[in-house]
């Protein structure tokens, strides 16, 4: 479900945290359906890296940055970095930050040996921590549920699952929402009020005991919508 | 997908506050698949009257009885009441739910003029709250996000919709999928432990927020798992 407005994604994406599976899985996508991906590391050798290894994957390019340069360079940012560090990071980038749209994709979880679990985040979530520290933000959450082990294998042609998109603000989360869509077989949904990301962020857990019991890399449909699930922008 | 066991429900469904219109909308598709099925409330009287329309509605017998009748008579017992009272209601059916299934159906939730969000409840989520008051009991969740205007319409023959089934035993969590699954579209699909049902419960808030954008009935799936959906039982 592309925004309402049919808007293009014609904005460069950042990703802090681009070096990860996560992080690395959404780049390759996003690049392969052409839009301009700059990914974020601590150390920007480490990003230039992997940057060029999702260029020759992806057959598009991919450039790499510090966390600071690539929030800098980008219009929309994704933040995917372990929840320990989250905040941290976000208050050494309010200025870089300021007046682009965020895309919160934390799942703030820990693992003991009964499996997964959610953390409890005192300002009730990875999403409502980011609005606090980035005041001059438009914060948005997105893509909680997407496996990485499929984003990021190039033989998946179609990612079978809707990512919510979570804000206050119906241009940003239109934005989102169509960035969502850009992945092939990903229909980017609607989810709510940030104040109702907590959960969102929290299925995951849920989503990582369903894969450990049926051996799968389980997704998220949400049904009855008006609109089809297509391959694409 | 059924029970692993291939499980039958064979056993009488029990659905306290069955009277309001999720848990008048599972009785019916319960009875409707062939499953005994009683449904409580505070008043006996209230039960009865609405256990005649629904047995005439699904060409099936629901018997109507008070919760705590309802409670004793049945082997499965769900819980539909709204949170207000859910702590209240269950410590009072302590003895005549011991050594019983309970599925805690209840979404803690609460609306504003901003639209709805989920309630924090001091122990996790509604479901671990019925596990404290109940130590006799063997708990679940499951059944939160099926609409009440679907499952209460007679139009609707299929829910396309899974649900997601939480607990910690196996057995019980096998049999409430199956349960689940008895409902034509519907799959019983496990959900992680209960300590991971506060999100779950909670997701409601989303759904009825992306309902209102998109007016529409949603409904959850769970994709790339091994068992396709079926028309029922």
């Amino acid at each position: 479900m592309a925004g309402d407005s049919g808007m293009p994604v014609s904005r460069t994406i950042g990703i802090l945290g681009g070096t990860g599976p996560q992080g690395r899985g959404l780049a390759y996508r996003f690049a392969a359906a052409g839009l301009a991906v700059v990914i974020g590391s601590r150390k920007a050798g480490k990003a230039e890296t992997a940057a060029e290894e999702l260029s020759a994957q992806a057959g598009a390019r991919v450039s790499g940055a510090s966390n600071e340069d690539c929030a800098r360079r980008s219009d929309v940012v994704l933040v995917v970095v372990p929840f320990e560090g989250h905040g941290e990071l976000l208050l050494s980038l309010r200025e870089q930050l300021a007046d682009k749209v965020v895309v919160d994709c934390v799942n703030p979880m820990g693992f003991d040996k009964k499996g997964p679990f959610s953390l409890s985040v005192a300002e009730g979530s990875a999403a409502e921590q980011a609005r606090e520290l980035l005041p001059d933000s438009t914060v948005t959450a997105a893509f909680h549920h997407l496996s990485a082990v499929l984003l990021t294998d190039p033989a998946v042609e179609v990612i079978d699952s809707d990512v919510l998109v979570l804000g206050d603000d119906r241009e940003a989360t239109d934005e989102v929402q169509a960035l969502a869509s850009a992945i092939p077989g990903v229909r980017g949904v609607y989810g709510g009020r940030l104040r109702n990301a907590g959960q969102v962020e929290a299925l995951t857990a849920n989503l990582i005991a369903l894969n450990r019991r049926y051996k799968v890399h389980a997704g998220i449909r949400v049904t009855d919508l008006p609109v089809a699930v297509t391959d694409g922008m």
